[in-house]
């Protein structure tokens, strides 16, 4: 390891899904960027020892833990990366501020907005650089997409219109897991998916000032995981809003689980005054643009794999596509920079609690029946 | 001309842009396909003698005249369809069914839910067949996705998502058309557009029960055709909605003139309980349909130019595709057919109230800024 | 009819599939185009009287007639179009010629190289105006490419790939129908479809210097249609070639009735030194196009439906898309157009011939298993 | 690291574009798959001490070295991975196997047929175990085609059209790089993409027999690197063929450098008799498949993210797309999985020379202009 670049060590805790991908962004950002600080990937923590071990192991930390207590309270930890389910992310978020720990939280912020606000006042009064894991921000394609839209290329945007469609649970036998529960998870399509393309808006086209959101529940019961019988599904399978950005643009922003055949189907358009840009996610590398003006302009698929485009310097030459894990790279590297600027990165915490203040409008409006202020 | 099937005479109602794909619907529909009435260009009708008789000679007209109220008089005439703007459509369309005529009328039925009633009125006391054209409902695709649901290919519908985009006055120096004006066209990018979107997800997914609407004017002052100074819009640029399906289905609905880049986009996607749709009018001859499961299924794109999709017996073989002015063709086939079974086909007169009561409401909706029953 | 643009009398020989379209074009010119002359749709030709008088109602034809020769004869026609299959376009243009009528002829111009020379001497010898119906050329987005081409807009030209795939004969117990047939059809899908793919490289690219061609007959015996037993396949079932053009460009032309849900895919790419083109008859409508450079730069789908798209202003406004046959009615379009000037418009009898020579190479050269010079 | 597994010690030579691919599928391979043996990134090799340790930091080696004959003599190295360019694979590769090392090369395995068939033998002489790392095999879309043409899905094949394109070299006053050296690089387009498009056909379809080749050079003359002065270009730009396959399916495969807008365009589509399969390296994570018969059927994409497909257990869920280097873990995967069963996995030497003698039949093709046995 390099002389020259201070270590930082990381403690991630949590280790499925997130803790997967969280574990290949530490492992990959150095070898593929020019990184201001060597990350050291210390220790790993998780509920069970074992599990805690072959997760050590498997996803390369130095050692592992059964208690995430145990891991804040040591002096030569620096990071502390929260991959865990959101019930669980105020607690730990809030304790390793109060440590001085760099919190690294993975989304949602919180299962609500009431601990999203807790969190946010605990880095404020530790000082604590803090970032929150909306990782499709770091995609190539929606960096430039930002870049066009500073630049002016599409001029004023009058639309946004975001979906992100899945089909996971139209299986009305699908089981009940943790996910379709409100006490775990917080909402269903609203929290985990639909706040994705939330984040995206924020990103692109600025605040949301008031929503009509609709939620909607179509498979109330399903079976338990445990095969014991049947549970109830307290969380929407659909999460659907119109929205009126603070800048006067309109839009709408879905979440749904119940959309055969979408995949990972995380879509946005834009239409400005002077042009259009459209992403995908389940073609990630591509972005549509339309810019120009006359009989023979189109839309043009940008593939947005050029060394110029946001990240990509780090990898391989045009035309050779990235992965979804890359774009948690992405977001690693720039959590270092900040670090080492001195700086929460965006979206940190308070994106976070901005995030939760419209998912709860949404929430709220599905109950009034009216547009709600955010 | 065969003598084994009757001659139907036509008379045609204003010559523009609808008058032209009206008069080729009534062109072509003999050549292609098996008509159960030969129906005879009789007279086209406008404002100015000239220009009708300018329009006679170059679409195909026997005649032509400058009065309706003429033309409507004669007795030789058995259909009036009515091609001119919407702020006359009512007292055409009223005299005409008065005077026993069966009535084909552009959309939308009226510029107003009052008008559309007494419409409907007027042609359920005279018991003359009426059709509303909503050309789109007979696009071969949109044809086969009716089938498909029908048939219970994708199950229960959960999900439409409709949108139709243009971007021809996103420039805000583009000229205040009557299209902008709320005297003449109603409404602006509601009825004009949306109101296809909606008229296919009444086709599809069945009645709506309730929206939520917004609907926005981006530029409001215009300058005048005649070069006379500047004028106020005062209809939508944009209309969104959110709508809950009397099924329980939920979805959206959107008209925008403001999209550049999207010329033509009119399009939808249904998701239901074992598979999704989606069709483009940009792409009309295509269909896109996600009907497996498995790891091995993706959406797949039907060509609909087989001679089994509706309509295309008529006209080609596999792979040759049909244009915009067809769908008005199957139109004016199906009124052909409803006039020998003496039946209004869909959509007629009734339709176009209930469309008219779902846009109604939409406006309501924007103006009380909550849910409003149609 | 306007008294102030002379009449053109048509006799059209032949009424099948080619017979249908070429008679929606006479139909369809007039209402949508400035015509220089009212073509006169006069009688209609073919070797069954009843079919004849059947095809003239239902086409819109005024006469019908059993005997070519009688028509040829008649001082009242000037116009001859040959819709026949192959084995018979040189007779009949060949009569038409001598007799000084206008000869439109159907693709391919002949079933060989030699008959083709002979048409091309007898217009030649009578000063008769001649075009070729290859249809395709005039396609709004095959001409908007030949515009780009022409302005330099992709730089001098590399490569062009051309295939056009069709699959109706990959079943193995499809019959044996009279395409399939050498002394009927000439050839397989070299004179059927490769050859409009040939037409494009010569229209967009320039001459065939020498080509390597490949041609292969997959299923050599086929049921008859009859039920009579079985019959040879004594044609190609796919045509495949390398070519070198005369400017230096190379590329490749390839036929095949064998690709499983091709239905009418007649493609190509065009690299120039400056841009790229691509189209897809399947989607006529589109032409995609890179002509930037840079990073942000990439292929943009042009909607070919401009009023400044080539033959666009007679139809529709922008996003409303064109069919199959309206490339048949711009065809005739251009053929009084040429009649008006005394020229005859390309691709004329000279194409014609040219293309046969080509054609020819490639079946020369797939025997010599070596280049053949065209 | 666990102690059930055997550790397993690496040496790579060459650490540019490709010894970064190889490098990151070492660090990657054990994370994300059940390897039987633990990769041990010992030692990176290169022609600079300085380079190399600079690479052993960045990528993750232990050691550096700037002797790839001190590499292999070292009793601790169990596999030598080639990455230098083509003209040094040889003696290399020789040498390693006469140590005894298992041997992984990237392609191509040479820079002509007499050096692979040398290297061929050396590596069947003693016995190790020999790949080529012709990537793209791995790319899941890839292993899913070749997965349903063994399953019989498309029936027997008739065609294979494949096409590898770039751009990089359009501009003619690009730099007259190693890549466009005969000496070098051994040839152009064909050597460096072609190839991939052949192996691609060799590994779908079967070994080719005979091809009739072209080789073009449009731009023979380019600025040196250094800047002093031009050098020749002694390479093809563009390398085309038609080929026949021994099973009697037909085909052509192309590479090309100069075709604005490909960046890299990796593409083949194939037809059977039952059906079709189109993949494209630039969306690498679909598959585009026609598999159904009658009217609704169409190409569907095929997402190839499902935990079903070949590789993809070891990654995300559903729709998490791929990128480019997971093709290079998954080869390292398979051989891995070879050393602990003793078998050489495909593509391995025998591949490397069997290709090569493709390649080299297209060369002599392309001098004699007819067709060459291969």
């Amino acid at each position: 390891m390099s002389a020259s670049r201070p270590a930082l060590n990381v403690a991630m805790i949590g280790y499925q899904f997130m803790g997967r991908a969280h574990s290949n962004a530490w492992r990959q950002v150095r070898p593929f960027f020019d990184v201001p600080l060597d990350p050291v990937m210390k220790v790993v923590c998780g509920r069970s020892a074992e599990g805690a071990a072959e997760a050590a192991d498997r996803l390369g930390w130095q050692e592992s833990s059964d208690s995430w207590r145990d891991v804040i309270a040591r002096d030569d930890i620096d990071v502390i990366d929260i991959c865990t389910p959101g019930d669980s992310h105020a607690e730990i978020a809030i304790a390793a501020a109060e440590a001085g720990k760099v919190v690294f939280c993975e989304k949602p912020l919180a299962n609500n907005l009431a601990e999203a606000e807790q969190m946010l006042a605990a880095v404020q009064a530790a000082g604590v650089i803090n970032m929150l894991c909306h990782n499709y921000r770091r995609a190539p394609a929606v960096g430039l997409a930002k870049r066009m839209i500073d630049a002016g290329e599409i001029g004023d945007i009058h639309h946004y219109r975001g979906v992100y469609l899945q089909d996971w649970i139209v299986d009305p036998e699908a089981p009940r897991v943790w996910r379709l529960e409100k006490a775990k998870a917080g909402s269903g399509a609203l929290g985990d998916i639909a706040s994705h393309s939330l984040d995206l808006a924020r990103f692109l086209v600025g605040e949301v000032a008031e929503v009509s959101g609709l939620l909607k529940t179509f498979v109330d019961e399903r079976p338990l995981e445990d095969g014991s019988g049947r549970g109830a599904v307290d969380v929407d399978d659909a999460a659907l809003s119109l929205v009126r950005f603070e800048s006067g643009a309109i839009g709408s922003i879905e979440g749904s689980r119940f959309c055969p055949g979408r995949k990972n189907y995380n879509r946005f358009e834009i239409n400005g005054s002077k042009g259009s840009l459209a992403f995908d996610l389940e073609r990630m590398n591509e972005l549509e643009v339309y810019t120009e003006a006359g009989p023979d302009s189109g839309f043009r698929t940008i593939l947005a794999t050029d060394e110029q485009h946001p990240f990509v310097e780090g990898w391989w030459p045009p035309g050779h596509v990235l992965g979804y894990e890359h774009t948690f790279t992405h977001t690693v590297f720039d959590l270092l920079r900040g670090i080492e600027r001195g700086e929460s990165p965006r979206p940190n915490f308070e994106d976070g609690v901005r995030n939760q203040e419209v998912l709860d409008a949404i929430e709220r409006s599905s109950e009034s029946r009216q547009w709600e202020k955010v």
